[in-house]
């Protein structure tokens, strides 16, 4: 099934010289949306994961439905400042910003088996903080997901040594 | 199965004199989050519902879900300036604050029924905002759904009229 063809593009957002992969249209589609959620739980149904870490705000649509697929915890990545527990936390630069994102101290133990997973990859910043939250509690990162990969900005450069998994690319970015 | 028991209260949080329900440890519990899952399942697979609509970020997660086992279309409700085609926008007050929020335009079709859906509602601003932009779309409010309902808060009051079904009640606000 062709899922990419489901993605909306909105040039110049939220700044000029930004095409905006959009996944809402995305999710307007259960058949397609249901085709990307198959996809990663077959990645990872027989990889013994033990959490599914997702990033806010779009992470956790995909985040969520992978872990009740797979029967696992499901952790948030938050924006600083949302989650109401003791929190660790990493500062990134995005491909137009900076931000900080947190994780509850208590939600990895030493050890796990995590899959980071979130909408898009672009330059890499925002996985790049995510992997340092699960490693500075104890966990592993088995592999790193994404719905779209947009190889022109090199998000891979960031997170060197991590495997990726993509759904579909968007070039000429 | 228990599952309030799985919520984490954290007290004085944002601000002093509120005891915030976290729900990030349910989220930590396949098997309490599944009932929890299965509960919004059982209640609207017969009701013949078009969308469900999910409240940034904590109602993306169940309402992921619950769009997934229903085979439905999921709609996000986000906060102002993140979603990147043609909005319509709805301004409220919330426990502690002011916000916006705003919807894809095409997101709902006239006539859809949608299933409204959060982790929690207090005073109601934002349920009352994201009942006005599915309506300001021509769609119908089936029902809004909830894990958690702060009955003190009077979140009620706000959206009266409209049926709301929720998991739980937290009491003495």
């Amino acid at each position: 099934m062709d899922i990419k063809s489901k993605i909306r593009t909105i040039p110049h957002w939220p700044i000029e010289g930004v095409m905006f992969r959009d996944i809402t249209t995305l999710w307007l589609d259960p058949e397609a949306n249901k085709e990307a959620y198959r996809r990663f739980y077959e990645q990872y149904k027989d990889k013994k994961i033990d959490k599914i870490v997702g990033i806010d705000a779009r992470g956790f649509v995909f985040g969520a439905v992978l872990a009740y697929q797979l029967d696992l915890p499901f952790v948030p990545v938050r924006k600083k400042g949302k989650l109401p527990g003791d929190t660790v936390g990493a500062e990134y630069t995005l491909e137009y910003g900076a931000n900080n994102v947190e994780m509850h101290v208590d939600a990895i133990n030493k050890g796990d088996k995590c899959v980071i997973i979130d909408d898009l990859i672009a330059t890499g910043g925002t996985i790049a903080a995510a992997i340092k939250l699960v490693e500075e509690l104890g966990g592993e990162v088995a592999e790193c997901a994404f719905v779209i990969e947009l190889p022109d900005l090199h998000g891979r450069d960031q997170i060197k040594g991590y495997d990726i998994f993509a759904l579909m690319e968007f070039e000429g970015e």
